[in-house]
Order: structure tokens, then sequence, then C-alpha cells
């Protein structure tokens, strides 16, 4: 019969899905209709949809994911290489000049510019309405709470949730074990200050955090600069090439997700990091602010959870998940407790005890799991929509990093290429985006960039990228 | 007629009164009956009660307040003397021992104690339902600017705010002049950064507030103690001497109405103070937290509207008159600004944005000029109640300040009394009160106390007084 000479049904539907690929009518990272849905519109079995999503995948077209269902797959970014961490004898640096690189920051947080810069959550993404009609009820159900003083260690019902949050990092720490800060920043602030003097240096990430680079320059700290790849972060076997060669107070990481090339270290590199520390007597400070935001699978481990000997200081915060603005952070500084909080008391006393306050209310009743299971998946689709698009407009030299939580993408341009001009050409396009010297303190990462893919993707934002595309080619 | 004869009935009425105050049912700083009240609730003429009135004024058992009425004078305060500042040859003094004192500031802050330790407004003296209704419609309004990170200087609607309440300080400072800080705590540890490094010296006033030594301590710094008395602040010769004499850093003043003595620097002080300043080439830092809180009379002007030549640190907050926990505060640091605002940017980013766009927006519409004319009258009336009581219970020998703004006491024991048995009996029988050596980088003031009248009058803290007073005469 006819219909048996014909191309099968599911066939017909596979092909009719992989021309839309093709056109882009579907792109990298779009969720397509779940079997049921597709079943449903096109009248058409269940069974024949399923065999139309089984060819697409077989064709690597569309990939499943867990609880979540189907989504195009990269097409362009698949042929993306990752940035390779330099390999370099370590030296210690002195940060004198870094805050002199830093006025390129200020652009970032400049709202007419297309915000590839800043690595901060659009205001979509958070959850306002329910953080506000928290904060809204605390104020009007307790304004005395709200209005004192709350000196460190600072508001018990926060310290309370943190302790409960504490079990998914795999810790198990009571009230007692937090200070609460403003911010990460601040969180970090203290933890130099108590393990550190000026002059003494630290072991850091290469590219690291600008921000923290900022702060250890301030604090007049050298650093030794350790290579760190987007697959595994840091390089274990430098650090302790490091640790024997020089004289080191502490050892900075963001072992899940770090900023800007988004590593997630395996375990067995926490562990051996932790004796490398052990072995030498020096602490490590663990930045864990990405830690609540890897795009699949479970919350990494935080390495305090490994810390038998009480050497680790966590630093945390939820300026990346619920309020940027709250300014609200986190410190379990273990044995350096006592200092952290004499320290605190001197600083501010405190911070703002109906931030606190707030915090404590979503985290208890406002569904943080719940918000953060969303969250993680926007952020892993709007990674993954950045990669692409960088991937299809920037020049096949590019290498881009794959980072399997967070949301900031880390781009080496051809070798040789300075970032420096394309920044400028891009600021007068009205695009920001993170030059790659602000990450280093030794004039490295100059073929670098970091883009944020903080804001929910839209055309302006891809056309921004298309634009800042055609500025590279030029450049390169 | 026999009506000739006996008492005019002016008297009477003014002799009836005065066996009330004999009794104790009229108290010192009690408000009594306005000429008005009277002559209705008595059924006489208002003149009689007028010339009752005169006769009780030129008694000196009662006197008038503008636009406020007649009130109750001190009786036993008027025998108290101030405590004077003690002269001595000013030596530099490392604080590096300080922290171990501090443990008996903790007690401040339990709130199962009667109140007279730490300098905290009450809650009832806060604003806390217009603030709340502020605070609660903002962050419904506008969540996403309450939720957004508000990087240094901050929040541009509070720093216009505060440019326009700098008239009333006697200046004309722009928004661009200030950084929103973590209250005057926070202004206080940049401006200190701004000016000093570790090691250097710099000149407090003596007796001191602990929180500002247990800073300078924390920076490593070190202090020249300046005397300061009660009536008009820091001792200027002394001053001029120490700056020949040592090499210094910076100066840090309280004029108005410092913590503890409560000194109010006159104009003229003020005046020498800055021009000795400018001849030696160095900055002052102004704090200026207690400055909106005169008990009478005009706000007093800042050292920073006399300053031309852009030498002076002003450091405030709203913390004594707003709300303590939103840890909102300022600087304004003329030349010293980009400097305050690397560190600021470094060290925590900004503070939070709701707390800061609440104040801002209480300043714009909340009536602030109001709230602070009532709480000015409550303070005064609190610290009146005070001294009175103070005076009635404690020995004779006891000298008290009498400052004009603020609302803490500074109280000297006899000489040789040590007061530190009496804080821990004190503690015991359920009372906090800050301890005289608290205030002192050099081991001064052992018989000496603060106590703050922060929190509105009541029986339970009358009857508390008297306990002390019990503990103090057993002591002396």
């Amino acid at each position: 019969m006819a219909q048996e000479l014909a191309t099968p049904l599911y066939q017909q539907i596979a092909e009719r899905m992989e021309s839309m690929i093709e056109a882009g009518s579907l792109r990298a990272g779009d969720r397509i209709p779940s079997v049921r849905q597709l079943s449903v519109q096109h009248h058409v079995s269940v069974p024949t949809v399923m065999q139309a999503y089984t060819l697409l995948e077989n064709r690597s077209l569309i990939e499943a994911r867990p609880k979540s269902g189907f989504y195009v797959r990269p097409r362009f970014a698949n042929a993306l290489r990752a940035p390779e961490a330099a390999k370099y004898k370590s030296t210690v640096t002195c940060l004198s000049g870094f805050a002199s690189c830093l006025s390129m920051a200020d652009d970032m947080i400049d709202p007419s510019l297309v915000p590839f810069g800043a690595a901060a959550p659009g205001a979509e993404l958070l959850p306002l309405d329910k953080l506000s009609r928290l904060t809204a009820s605390i104020v009007r159900r307790s304004p005395s709470a709200a209005m004192k003083y709350d000196p460190a260690p600072g508001s018990f019902a926060l310290r309370k949730q943190l302790s409960r949050r504490s079990l998914d990092w795999g810790c198990s720490l009571s009230p007692d074990d937090f200070v609460v800060t403003i911010g990460a920043s601040e969180a970090l602030h203290l933890a130099l200050l108590a393990t550190t003097k000026p002059g003494d240096t630290v072991i850091v990430e290469s590219p690291a955090y600008y921000g923290t680079l900022n702060l250890m320059a301030q604090l007049k700290l050298r650093v030794v600069a350790i290579p760190a790849c987007s697959a595994d972060g840091i390089d274990i076997e430098a650090v302790g090439k490091a640790l024997g060669r020089h004289r080191v107070s502490a050892i900075l990481v963001v072992p899940s997700f770090s900023n800007p090339v988004g590593g997630l270290m395996p375990e067995a590199n926490r562990l051996a990091l932790l004796q490398l520390a052990e072995m030498h007597h020096v602490p490590v400070i663990e930045d864990d602010i990405y830690g609540d935001l890897p795009h699949d699978g479970p919350r990494p481990r935080c390495m305090k959870a490994m810390d038998s000997n009480d050497n680790v200081i966590l630093c945390g915060s939820f300026s990346k998940t619920l309020a940027p603005g709250y300014r609200v952070g986190y410190i379990a500084a273990g044995k350096y407790m006592p200092r952290i909080m004499e320290l605190k008391h001197a600083f501010n006393l405190g911070g703002s005890s109906l931030s606190a306050l707030a915090i404590a209310e979503f985290l208890k009743t406002g569904g943080y799991e719940r918000h953060l299971r969303k969250l993680r998946h926007t952020y892993r689709q709007q990674v993954c929509k950045m990669r692409e698009t960088v991937a299809e407009v920037f020049p096949d030299s590019t290498k881009v990093s794959n980072p399997q939580g967070g949301f900031v993408l880390w781009v080496e341009l051809e070798e040789g290429t300075d970032v420096l001009p394309i920044f400028r050409q891009a600021r007068a396009a009205g695009i920001s985006f993170a030059p790659g010297p602000l990450f280093s303190p030794d004039g490295r990462f100059t073929n670098c960039l970091r883009l944020s893919c903080g804001h929910p993707w839209s055309e302006k934002m891809e056309a921004a990228l298309g634009t800042l595309g055609k500025i590279v080619h030029a450049a390169v």
C-alpha cells in the first residue's frame, strides 16, 4: 500500500523539526514540546512521537533532561574548544598597581549598556514579589526587631536557617558557627584580615574575580596566581609546588563554578588541596558564592564539609540567588571566629537587621529550593544560548568555557588579540563586558573576556552579541 | 475684710504646688499644667495662675521652656558638680591591649538587664510605624530597586536628601560629596583607613567612645588621648601642645555632644582646632553622630561647614535618631573621596539598598524635623530625670555631666572608688551600665561610669537607679 512506501510518520515529524532547527526557528537551548503535547497537537500517537524524538536524539539534534523535557542541543557550540589553563612557574606578585585597571569595571553597572558585564542576576530572575511581601510583612509585624541594632554574629533567625542549609552543603554547622556579613565581599574581607597581614602572600586562582584581587590589593597582600581551568578549577599540582616554593598565609579558592572560568573542582582535588593546605599549615578560604547554582545534578559538597582540622573558612551569600541589594552573606570561620567577631564589631557592628530577617524568612517559608531549581535551569539555558551565539558569531579560533554551574562565560580570543580596543568599541556600541586583564594580577588574559549570562536572553542581547562578534572579527 | 487678710489665691496655688514638689508627687522634669489648663481646672483666672507660676519661677522651682510649657526644675541635680577634665601631659598610647576590656560591653545589649548600658535609643522613641510603612511601600512599589546592588557611593535618593540636610549643618554639600555607609562605624573605619596606616598616631578625646577606640586598636593605630570636659569638649590648648610634640596622622573629634562626656565645642574652639590641624597638615575626622540632638536651641554647625581647606572628613548616621538596625550612615570625605570609594567597593560594595531608600523617603516625606523636635525634647527629659535621680540616690561626692544634647551621662565617683566591683554587683542585680575604663585608652576612669538615658523613664528604671545608688554607697 502507498502508506507503507511513504516516509513513516515518526520520520516525517523528525524531519520537520530538523528543518526548523536548521532554519533557526528552534534554537539551541529551546525546549521543544513534550511527547504528550506534540501527540495531542498533531493528532499522532505517543509512541510515534517517541520514535521521532529518539531519532532526533540519535542525530544529536535534541537532548532529554531529567524531569525537564527535551531541548534543542547546541550545534555551533559543540565545535567550541574551552580555554586551557596556562602552564607557568608561579611567582609572587604585588597587587599595588591593580586598582588602576578597576575603572574598566565602572561600565559594568551602567544600566544603559547591554549587560554582559557585571555578574549580577537580572531582576526578572529574582523572587521579587515573594521577598517583597515577606519583607513588608516583617517590617509591619516586628518593626522594633527590624529597627534594632543586630550586632555580630547577627540575626539568630538567619543563622538558624543557614545551619539547616549547611546540610545541603555536606556540613552540619550550628547557628553559632556563622557570622552574618554584608554579602560575600565582607566575608572575604574578614577572612583575609583574620589570616593575613599586609605584605603576606595568598594563593589565588588565575584568572580570579577582580573584586577579590582588588580587596587583596587594598589589604596590601601579594598573590601567587595558580592557573585554573574551566573544567576542574585550580591546578592542584601547581598549588603543591607553590606551597613548597613560597611562604603562603592563605589559599583562596572558588571550588564550585569559579568566576570567571566556571571550574568545578572534583572531590578528589578538593581533598588533595585540603591535605596540601594542612601539610603546610595554611588556612583555606572557600568562596562558595556560586555553590547553589549547579546547572545539573546535586549541589557540590563544600570543602568545609571535608575539613576535619577546622582549617577552612567558608564564605557565601544570597547575592546571586535572592537579592544582591539586601547585602546578606555569611562566614563560617571555625577557629577564626573570635577574631572575625572582633573585626566585624569594630568595623560596622552588624548589617541591616531587616535584610537578615527577610532572607531568613524566605529560607524558612519562601520555597528557596523550588526557586533554586528554576534559577539553575534558567541560568543553564542562558549560558547555553550565549555559548551557542558566541560560537555562531565569533571567529572560529575563539575558545569558550563550558561551565557546569553559575552564569558567566570565559572567552579566549585568538592569541595576540588585544581585548582593550574591542572593549572600547563595544562600549561605544552600547555593550558592556568584563575585559580579561581585570581578572589577572600579573598582566595576563589580554586576549580574553568574561560574558555574564545573568540576564534573560532577548533579541536585543542576541543582536548585541552579533555586533560584538563583528567587532571581534575585525580585531583578530 | 477677711479675704484681704487671708493668703492671696495665687500664693495658695503656688504653695500647693510647692508642697507637691517637696513630696515628690511632681518630679524634676515633669511638665506642669499650662496656665490655661490650671485656670480651667481650678476655676481661677488666668492672671492669677500666671502670678502663681511667676512666684514658683522666682523660687527656682519651675522653669518655662519656649513653645513647650512649664517644667519642674531639678532640685537635687542643681547641687551636682560636673566632672572636670584631667590635666596631664599627653603621651602616645598603644591600644594593643584594649580589646581585652571589651567583653564588658557584651552586657550592654543583654535585653534582660535594665538598659543604662548601650547608647541606643529605646524603640518607643523611634518612628517605627511611619518608617515601617515607608519601607513596606518601597519594597512593594520598587522591589527591583530595593533588590539590586547599590555600589558605592550608594543611593542617589539618599545622597540628595543628605545634600538638603547639610544646609542644616551649615554646609552646602552636593549629593556627590557623600558616600553611604553601614552606620557611622563604617564611616569612621573608612576615614581612618584613608588617613592613616598601622602604627600611626591619632588624636582622640579622653574619655572616648569605646567603639572608636576598639576600631583604632584593630587598625593597629596608636592614640594621643586629649582630655575633654562635659562643658566644651576637647582641650584645645592640649591639642596644640600634642601636635607640637607628636607626629600625628589625624584628629578624631566628636564636637557636638560627644560620647561619653557630652561636651559641646564652642564655635571658637572648632575654628581654633581647624587652624591647628591645618597648620600641622593633619586631617580632622568629625564624628557628628549626635549633632542632630541638641536639647535646646539650634543644631550646632558642623566643623565641616568652617572647613575652607577641604581638611575635614564628616561622618554621621541615623542610628541615634531613626533606626539603628537599618545601618545607614554617611561620610563626606572631601579630597579623600576617591580613596574612600575604592575601599568601600573592595570591602562590601555597598550597604542594603532598601535601608538607604527607606531612610531617604523618611527624610523626604516623613517629617524628620518634627520627629527630631520631639526626640530632642524626650532625650532632654530623660537626661534631666536621670541626673535628678542620680543626685538623689548617689553619694554627695558624685560628679555628673550636664550635657546640652545627646542622651548619655558621664558619672565620676569619689576618687579611689573602683567601678568594676560595682559593675559586677549591678549586673548581678539586673542592671547594665558602661564602666569608665571602657572609655580610656590608658587605664583611666576607673572611678567613672556612663549611664545611657536612651530609654523612656519608668518606675522600673527609677528603682534600678536606687539599687545602683545603694551599691555605689556601699562601695565608696
